[in-house]
């Protein structure tokens, strides 16, 4: 009997075991987009809960920055980790990845950006509930719907907010694309997570007081909509003219510029190890370890 | 005489050297707990003894989480690192440790969080004398009973704070089996407690707020001990609504459940090498390389 | 028609493609140096628009320094890195570069400075606009000057301030040099940019105060001529005493010195490893292994 | 006569070069030790200088601690970039130097904090003059000499203080031990200075509020003896109880203790190599690489 209670305990865990690698992946996204959300938001959840008290300005740039390091550290030897919808679109767009799984990856990326909201909500829940006296507003000093998703600062044109997340999610692909590019200087394997959590800070410190730095359709839009629903109301996207769009096209337009700039300056100019034409002007090149030696 | 001499020393060398291989991992843990609780309670106590002069949310998030990354570095290459019961229960429940060891490593680790406790109390004996006049309070604004254990932030409720506790200790060891999964993105060796540094610095960033964000039992039971006894007296047992159990028992559940999320949805589906089912499925999923390169 | 077709497409893409190794160079270089302004002086930029409350000393050092390190990411394995006349002069004064590449990569860094400046301008027209009620200010609590160049304390002296640029480019390009030096420590490869990073993050926190820490013609006298060209006036040349020429020759100078103490303390004493007379005389000297193992 | 003057050139450069292993070494540890000073204590002058307006806490430690890492990859190499006697004492009692060193090691570290200390006023000199009118004050709100030296919070007994200096230098040495302990879980190669800036940064947020956490009589010693000569006097002697020997002889017993307890507790168990005994034994000991698998 007991071999084949062995057979039968293995067939229970291979009938867990997804055979599609796109059910992987998906799942993946899902989970990656859910901690970036729970850690992220959680990130301005406390400092805003606490009012200022127990966090601020370096907290929520350090927390949201490390939530995504971690994110991907989950995910990315499974689906890549990207956890963001303009990441994906120009994975595609760039052809690293196969357009028929962007409406399962981003998909997937809003659920679980949904999802994170949800948790965060009701972890502080009776944090949210004794802020404002049991109100959940969107504007003011009791405001609390900019835990959740952005909104643009006072001053702020439509035309500019739109502009400011296409350079920023333009920054952020350019410098994503490098960080993977194994022909440029290399981060050594299985710490791109780290510089990319630096990659995001310095993002946020520097381009974030526009309107949040979002950056990312899923992280924006999820918990907005979880915020419409969970009793903030659909004010959330008439707020700041109809701000909420913003953050979903401006991403996706500025990831495709980000991606084509590091094509056209950087990527598509290494010598090709193929050719023999390059290998015989790759001589008055310096090497790459040189380089690195001359600084 | 000389050769005598030589194996006089060198057996008295070899009398102090353990043999066995569970009392090294004992005294291991208790070290590296030991060293956790002076420095990473001695943030908070700076902090604190300074009225945030000298220390801060910042401070105190980044003292604790390098406080945990140095005592890995200490104790990671003979007992693991766990410096927390709710670490060594996960390992014991998913296969990766003998249940035998369980009870050592436990004891080990409280009795560590009290000698540092007790240690801490020593080095900054005059600055908690000098702080409230000599007393030792457990609440109000010359409060230190919180430089050694948590308490709860007063809006909380006991479902919430034990929700609270499951939650953040499952983020911690669903990042942290990520982290030493060498079949996923796999941080490089030796760089692990840096980053598992850095997971600490995103949880207490995020989910701090309601209750300081113990996740270790021992960290909080240990040093709670120390302060009844020393002069804090055992209301440190009644506040907050007899909180102190919560830090003990919502980190065994949340351990559980996060590295068993970790393991349903990513680690079992990781393609198994000696499996030829596997192998030819595995054409059709992307490399772990290749997932890299595409981000 | 289907392979003339690839045919064309090739030929398309190669016509993109830079041969001459000086025009990649000087495309990343340029690149490289937008990317530091827009992400770096932005850091500064949030911290001053926002009046302190998204952004302070903190965000504005580790925003600068991970700026640089960002950029050196992108363009360290085609030109190097640099960024900044005062490296390229020394790695030419060093013999690490030939001359005649000088003017174009500081040509290519005082545009990507400009234009960086300039891109900065765009995305924080609005807020710019509305922080002084549309005036541009070099001066006084509304000033914005200083968030694209920078200006003396008003305490220092003209004979101190180029003091203060001679040192603290020394220090830069001293660590700089030893961070290189494969016979050294040494850096793990990849990690360079990061150590730069933390380099950049000291040298601002500790010799920032005097002129905020440039360290670089380009970083300093780009943004200016954008300022003067762009509302401020041209008064951001007369400015504190005609500070301007300060941070671009007092880093050539430091940077030289720097360079020099660094060969001279340490690099030229390493042993030769194709020299008998240094074998011999390496007996007597401790390995590097063995040094890192003592510490 | 091109070639003679070739030879005459490589013969002058050979001049240059020293012979002897300790005078390299000798003079790379004043050099570390130098780089530190004007880094670290240069932290504290900035934050001090601009009256909190560009630095506090955080700037301090961060940048201290990064002092001390860059100042390691300069000397690392070459001398091992102890930059403090209380390392190379220990060091030497752990048998890990020749104590004939020891004097040339600790005779340079205490210059190069001498020679920092004075590059620092120098380049604060306008800073420093206008701070408090020109005054140099050991006490009150416009005191200055704490950016050199380290004194006593007010509330501080002599024994406590003695004891902070003791413990805190313990637990530097017990870490650092752990850092260059390849049979523990073991830094990467060429990250050592990282992790000991993560260390002392850990240490000057939990330790630090006593006495300024010198752990190193050079780094005290050196400053301070400069302090009374640059016109604060020598009351900076006499200042907070005679307490300048505190950080001189507490360190070196502090580290003493600390090397003795990583010996004790970690390193004399690790399994011998080459016993035959220990390797029967070792079949029962989980192997390092499974211990990091299993976390």
């Amino acid at each position: 009997m007991q071999p084949e209670k062995g057979q039968n305990a293995k067939s229970f865990k291979q009938r867990l075991v997804l055979k599609s690698s796109l059910a992987k992946e998906t799942l993946s996204e899902f989970l990656g987009t859910f901690i970036m959300i729970v850690l992220g938001c959680g990130s301005v959840a406390q400092a805003i809960l606490s009012r200022g008290h127990f966090g601020g300005i370096v907290t929520i740039n350090v927390g949201f920055a490390t939530a995504v390091a971690m994110a991907i550290y989950v995910t990315g030897g499974v689906s890549g980790g990207h956890i963001n919808p303009a990441v994906t679109f120009a994975m595609c767009l760039f052809g690293r990845m196969k357009w028929f799984k962007l409406p399962f990856y981003m998909g997937a990326q809003f659920l679980g950006a949904f999802a994170g909201a949800a948790t965060l909500f009701g972890i502080y829940y009776d944090g949210l509930m004794s802020f404002a006296g049991g109100k959940l507003l969107i504007v003011g000093e009791n405001a609390t719907a900019h835990i959740f998703a952005t909104y643009p600062a006072p001053y702020l044109s439509l035309a500019n907010a739109f502009a400011d997340q296409v350079v920023a999610t333009m920054f952020l692909l350019m410098i994503v694309f490098a960080i993977f590019d194994s022909r440029n200087l290399g981060v050594p394997r299985g710490l791109e997570p780290i510089v990319i959590g630096l990659l995001i800070i310095v993002i946020s410190c520097s381009l974030g007081l526009n309107s949040g730095c979002a950056m990312n359709p899923a992280r924006d839009l999820g918990p907005r909509f979880f915020t419409a629903l969970a009793g903030w109301g659909f004010e959330v996207f008439t707020a700041g003219n109809y701000f909420w769009w913003i953050p979903v096209v401006g991403p996706l337009v500025g990831a495709s510029i980000g991606g084509l700039i590091y094509v056209l300056v950087i990527e598509i100019h290494h010598p090709d190890p193929d050719s023999d034409f390059e290998a015989e002007q790759s001589e008055g090149r310096p090497e790459k370890y040189e380089l690195n030696v001359i600084m």
